[in-house]
């Protein structure tokens, strides 16, 4: 096995862990900034590890297409390419097809759909996604899956899942000797109680590096996705890896790890940083907000990232409306670092107990509450 | 005085020396980057100084309108503000009034314009200019002054000089005692002989902190430029730094260097790495190039900035071509430290003599020469 989940402790379903790959100690429950194109928008890789992230994702669709994964091959691969020396997962390309579902036809064979940067046709398969994945020498690979949309009928639920299925024994198949790469089945199965258990089932029975929870977060009531995540974590082997794949906001973090996931993705933190909303200790920020106009107070007092060690509100607001190229990158360091702090208080909680783990989850409901009124 | 220039050695007319401030020591000659909005443009504060810059320029301009003199002031000044405990000087306002020329009135009180951000009638004067630059606590203050068009009449020039040195009267007499900030003038007389050489004359009788020589890079040819400066620099005080404004390329600097010239500004090494233009010890290079597809060579190999230990070219086109947010800041770092870099090696070369002040001259010649055939 390329790599090796540890389980340290529990605090009820919620789980410390640590992730062993050739290429460092990943501490779980654990949050991966997404560097979609080879990068984590705006911030050096030294800067990414400072905000205390151990692994990040980056995204096999996206490399293929440009610059190309057989280029960043004989590059010395990804990790070489985007100067980070640290573990990478990728994504199996499987979600973008979702997100481009109307340009996208599926077939047993794979999905061919029109590429946006270049408009050309292209098909990705299972193995050729296995392939690319391996080509770009990340640690971990995602199976190639299919994920449906919210809400599907039983039947295409049905034949959906046993797809995604046959795609990840294909994928199995095709996984090249020596393994450098693991790999980890997608558990699908919809938002029907009883395929997705069959699903979670069905997987547990492939002896998989890890497992993924997909399909959820698109466009199901929050209830829904936890009350999915809850059904399908105590069907997984408990000597592997949990990941819940694009999740979420801070409380949404400490809700999945109340119900055993060990690992998360998602461009939040990133993507509204970039917009100008930040998590802190005290709520979420608007930095465009006129209140902060001249407000001399780092961003959140209780932070010690780059950012609030030496700017100010008024100047993180000054960058954001003159639309200055500081600004997304002090922000994005913030929220990453605000971020990776919760796992490490979620981390530490759960070595506590079930008390701490209560504590933690509060603060995460806190610093998603407006502190000012204004939301860019 | 508030700062004053120590001269340590010359080489011809090429002048080694150090400019003391109450916020540290500038060895000169010198290159300050343009941090316009209080932000050199995707640089954090401490990346500024490992390029080896020791002093920034920002513009009285820029912050007058946002986010407005008084709040940096309330907010401690630009130096807190900003991050910056180097000197800083700011630009008068002057040049921005040139080149907003069609929408601006001049009188002798001062000038008249709309804003671009707000679009709101503004009017700043000599008197206005240094309280706004005092205001923001920077160490060094231009005058305000008026930016001839090339060409100008002899009639014109005349005028337009004189008014400047009345404009530069009222600016000294405004000064705020004690005075922490010190106030550069700057020498104009357009292109005519005569004029240039009467106006810097009447400035040096000024006893002045520092003089600048403005007025140049308009639109006139290059051998005009050089020619204004040769002119000029004898004429000021030898015991007083010399400034010349906005200019230019890694050879032009030299060539204001062999006339005389202590200090220099300008956006070309930051505003090119924006556009993907790199200047490089082997010559220039347009990083989006199909050239650089594969190549795994750091962009220049003679370099030890950021951007040249911990990437390949491949990876900074592949950021380029991919609009990421890093790669604006990773070319951005290598051109101001290649800039900083052929500072010191011009300040070495002073000191060894007119010789190896002729091959730095060569070196920079060749940093400016295509080494591929693409421009963006």
């Amino acid at each position: 096995m390329t790599i090796r989940f540890e389980l340290l402790a529990t605090a009820g379903a919620a789980r410390r862990g640590r992730l062993h790959t050739d290429r460092g100690t990943v501490e779980t429950p654990a949050f991966m900034p997404v560097g979609t194109a080879g990068t984590v928008k705006g911030l050096a890789p030294e800067e990414v590890r400072a905000t205390g992230a151990e692994m990040v994702l980056a995204n096999a669709f996206h490399l293929w297409v440009r610059p190309g994964d057989e280029l960043v091959q004989r590059l010395g691969g990804l990790h070489a390419f985007m100067g980070w020396s640290g573990p990478i997962l990728t994504d199996s390309g499987g979600y973008q097809v979702f997100s481009l579902k109307a340009e996208a036809k599926v077939t047993e064979e794979g999905v061919t759909f029109r590429t946006p940067f270049d408009g050309q046709y292209r098909t990705l398969t299972p193995e050729g996604s296995l392939a690319i994945q391996e080509a770009l020498g990340v640690d971990v690979a995602m199976a190639f899956d299919e994920c449906l949309e919210w809400p599907a009928t039983r039947e295409r639920t049905i034949e959906s899942t046993a797809r995604t299925t046959r795609w990840l024994l294909r994928g199995l198949a095709a996984r090249k000797e020596p393994r450098r790469t693991a790999l980890f089945g997608i558990v699908q199965g919809g938002f029907h109680d009883d395929l997705r258990v069959a699903h979670a089932r069905e997987l547990r029975a492939l002896d998989l590096d890890g497992y993924a929870i997909g399909g959820l977060s698109v466009g199901e009531p929050p209830d829904e996705l936890f009350r999915m995540v809850a059904l399908t974590t105590p069907v997984l082997p408990s000597d592997r890896i949990r990941y819940l794949m694009g999740v979420g906001y801070p409380h949404d973090l400490v809700e999945a790890v109340v119900r055993g996931v060990d690992l998360f993705d998602c461009v939040l933190p990133t993507r509204s940083a970039r917009f100008g909303t930040l998590f802190t200790s005290l709520g979420k920020v608007a930095i465009k907000h006129a209140r902060y106009r001249e407000d001399g107070a780092p961003l959140d007092p209780a932070c010690s990232c780059y950012t609030c060690r030496g700017f100010s509100r008024a100047y993180l607001r000054h960058l954001f409306v003159s639309n200055e190229a500081l600004s997304p990158r002090l922000l994005t360091l913030h929220n990453l670092t605000f971020y990776e702090g919760l796992m490490a208080r979620i981390r530490g909680a759960i070595e506590q107990g079930a008390e701490a783990l209560e504590r933690v989850r509060e603060e995460a409901r806190l610093s998603v509450l407006p502190l000012d009124d204004g939301d860019p």
